[in-house]
């Protein structure tokens, strides 16, 4: 017996020195490895800010010699900067370039902490689970406004409680701070998501703020006072529909993008926005008509308002944002779209003057 | 004229191929680095987490062997293994232990993107950081509420206008769904800090959402019906004074860890709890009286429902939260306590033992 537990001291003994001279070899094993790779990084870092800033200089020394060389060689050189610059912020080196992005939005609502991902493959996964996301909200933003609406005329005889109506209210502010913070996130990470979008989400965030301190009044007249959260629960429905519409075009372009980036990962950038005019120019009606309905139904708050039924400040100021959403909304449109036809058009003479040569 | 056109264009020419022959060097640079660095970081996960099982498994065999073995042994073996635990949990090693927490909070609003910082440093600046934050906060939590009260009796007649108080509760939700974020950003960086305190910060986000949907009603009868707001605010201004003392505290304890951890790294946790009770004991009484107020301003906001002033379901939600938040946070701080004091003795006991031995 006293043989046994001697040894059985001298089994554990042994076992637990050799846990700490393990923990020990792991700690410098750590060290070392966060060392070596904060240096390497650090070193690419630099190389792919001294090649960013080469291949600006180049472009500016080329366009102020245009008048003087010859201009099929300017064009073959613009190409090889173009292909060099692809390389650089489409491949992996991107992940070294410092961020052109300084979210206070972030910064406000996280910290300094870093959300940037250095692998490409966790930068798509995360644009892919942004979009599913998306995509799941909305739903939910066809159906919560719809339900509203059928329970208001079937069981509430033409007068919402404030209840239900204000637990939207509150869903959609954490919505759209949801949406802005991972909107904030995937620039960070590269992607080039038009700023106004952003904007937009900010714009909402503060009208579903303003909207829960608006008092839902009932009886009498409750349907003349309630026609405000009326309008603003239809056009909610057709934004639910636009977004579905929106939500499958930008998955489509990026499943492409992913799909093209396994055959051959640098030329991404010169397809992905070809061939998918026929959806854009289905979608793109819709957008209008929908910005139009935003603008109007901000200006019959406006009216609500002045006209007097309803005189609260949070009338008037939803009214006003939802205006200029919808005039943002409608800018910005028309800008993706001019960006999208000149790409087009670029593309159709470089390959007629490819099958020229 | 002709030749140096020439030579200029050869010059480009050449200054043009060697940046593209950069870019494809950059990049392949970039993904032998990725690639590397991802296959030596999951390396250093998997000893991570056989070392961290090894302990355990010491442990538990230790722990059924306590009967057989010599107990000054026992002693120094639990002494070693405690070592090695602390090498692997507070050291570098830490990084590739796999995480403890899935934050769904974090999840929802963030989404999928990793918020862990590999490097300790890092680390500690996030937690620095936050603390700034909370000292910032604190002042204006201190500020605000002092100015509505002061305007309120000055000014306003002791009848507060809606917009200034709802202005504060919308920072009230503001603030506080930045520090859930942010501590559960910590949490999910190795933090210890105790799940109560941000769920008491989901509670108080809760709230401020409700709060913003309560009618602040005026004329006639004002004092009586703004009475809950006036409690409320008066809290508030408390709230403050115990978030400045208690950051001061928790800053204090921060920076003995850094100064300690640049003087020997892997003692910390040793000596950290160690030192600074004579500030807790004046911290602890003013965190009870607060916590006695917040109680009692909640029993108060459900008695004015109950004998009713004020009817609506927003003024006994909030005094529900209060009471609830006020027996979360005693029954937390008595907890903290007891872990401290306990702690005290284990180190007082094995000092005595040294002097002993």
């Amino acid at each position: 017996m006293g043989d046994q537990t001697k040894q059985s001291e001298t089994t554990i003994e042994e076992e637990v020195g050799r846990v700490v001279e393990q923990a020990k070899e792991l700690q410098e094993a750590a060290a070392s490895f966060i060392s070596t790779s904060s240096r390497e990084e650090k070193e690419l870092r630099q190389r792919a800010r001294s090649l960013d800033e080469s291949i600006a200089k180049l472009r500016s020394s080329i366009s102020s010699f245009t008048n003087s060389l010859d201009p099929r060689l300017v064009e073959k050189l613009e190409d090889e900067l173009n292909r060099a610059n692809c390389i650089l912020v489409d491949g992996d080196a991107s992940s070294f370039l410092p961020g052109k992005v300084e979210s206070w939005f972030l910064k406000r609502f996280l910290g300094p902490i870093n959300v940037r991902a250095i692998r490409k493959d966790v930068q798509l996964k995360v644009k892919e689970e942004y979009n599913s996301y998306k995509d799941r909200t909305a739903y939910l933003f066809l159906l919560f406004p719809s339900i509203l609406l059928i329970l208001r005329s079937w069981m509430w005889d033409g007068c919402m409680p404030a209840f239900p109506v204000q637990l939207y209210q509150a869903w959609l502010l954490f919505l759209y701070t949801g949406l802005a913070l991972r909107e904030n996130i995937l620039r960070v990470n590269g992607s080039d998501i038009r700023p106004w979008w952003i904007y937009h989400h900010y714009c909402a965030m503060v009208m579903a703020l303003v909207s829960l301190t608006w008092e839902i009044k009932g009886q009498p007249d409750c349907a003349q006072k309630q026609r405000g959260v009326k309008l603003f629960l239809q056009w909610a429905m057709m934004q639910g529909v636009a977004m579905l519409l929106q939500n499958r075009y930008q998955r489509q372009r990026l499943y492409t993008r992913i799909a093209l980036g396994k055959a051959k990962r640098m030329d991404i950038v010169w397809g992905e926005t070809a061939g998918e005019h026929g959806q854009l120019w289905l979608l793109c009606p819709i957008l209008f008509i929908l910005q139009g309905f935003e603008a109007y139904v901000g200006s019959l708050l406006l009216q609500t308002a002045f006209v007097g039924f309803v005189s609260e400040w949070q009338v008037v100021f939803c009214g006003f944002l939802l205006v200029l959403m919808a005039i943002g909304n409608f800018v910005n449109t028309v800008k993706t779209l001019l960006v999208k036809s000149r790409f087009k058009a670029k593309m159709k003479r470089t390959k007629s003057k490819q099958q020229l040569d």
